[in-house]
């Protein structure tokens, strides 16, 4: 299953996302799903066999997206490690408040999917703990980085600082609306940046 | 209703707590956390009038326990304000590490809480908010954090790095085992506190 299937597939999956969000991926209906894009669930099932399905296709587009970000900071060797890890912790924050509804779903129904399909996500993820850690142990070797300290677990809270923005961030505009998107990522990034640096006192 | 009640309400505390977590509080029934204390339903009904109440418990418990790492951090006033963080963070880490299970059915199942029960939950949590925010506004006003951010996003990164714990932390023993509580927390410390500190460059 590819994650873009043109724009039927695209009204299908925005549909998912608002649906399983609103109303648990747990409690929604394919109908439900149906309802929302305004057609019939048989028309439904040309694009997927079961709920499951919706729920794995989300899975299959976050980690597409995602996938550009780390590209792109690896790809950045002209940088010092410290400073790839800066962009891809802009990155990810950024799209994680862009992604809010996602990436709530992607946190909270992790556990529901498959056994396969769950170390397919799972393997995804590890590529991106496995940039994290192999950067900040760069980082350490060139003293940027404190050595004294374990590098996976390092990588484990720079990640806190990405992930958990999807449960306290709020779109300006709305009633605890406190900050936009762009200095928001740079606060996360600074923060997250800080905590990685080797301690200058 | 108290949190403390006695040993058999203690076990059947503990048994939901274990419920919950393998079988999801949405799954659950109160009849597998009978089961699983091996008493009938109706026994169980001396305690709780329903479901939720066993979930609203777990929320009144870790509300208790919690309180004390706050209540300790506010009261080292001989301390810098960075130094009461530092310690209410190595605290509340500590207590996530320990209580793993009751603190993933806290965040998972936040949300079905009935209306009442939330803004009781959302009121304690905020305590904890203020807390920090107050303690974070003391150290910009003394130099000790970066003055030019905004102290209640730099609260929220410092969340994250306790909260998120619970995703990540495996019991050494258990196949990803990695490190043990302590040096755990101390590690989660050393990275929340460095990045509420002024930057020194």
């Amino acid at each position: 299953m590819s994650a873009s299937r043109g724009k039927r597939a695209e009204e299908i999956f925005e549909a998912a996302v608002k649906v399983f969000y609103e109303r648990s991926y747990a409690d929604a209906t394919v109908q439900d799903v149906a309802d929302e894009v305004g057609i019939l669930k048989g028309s439904l099932y040309h694009y997927i066999a079961t709920k499951e399905d919706l729920l794995f296709w989300l899975f299959e587009v976050v980690h597409e997206q995602v996938e550009a970000i780390k590209v792109a900071a690896e790809a950045a060797t002209e940088l010092h490690p410290l400073q790839r890890l800066q962009l891809y912790v802009h990155g990810q924050v950024e799209y994680n408040l862009s992604n809010i509804q996602q990436i709530s779903i992607y946190y909270h129904d992790l556990g529901l999917l498959g056994p396969e399909r769950a170390a397919y996500v799972r393997a995804e993820a590890r590529a991106h703990n496995d940039f994290a850690v192999r950067t900040i142990k760069e980082a350490q070797a060139q003293g940027e980085a404190d050595a004294s300290l374990d590098p996976q677990m390092l990588a484990n809270c720079m990640f806190s600082t990405i992930v958990w923005t999807y449960r306290w961030y709020r779109e300006p505009g709305s009633s605890e609306g406190r900050a936009a998107r762009a200095p928001t990522a740079d606060l996360c990034t600074a923060f997250a940046l800080r905590g990685l640096s080797a301690r200058s006192t």
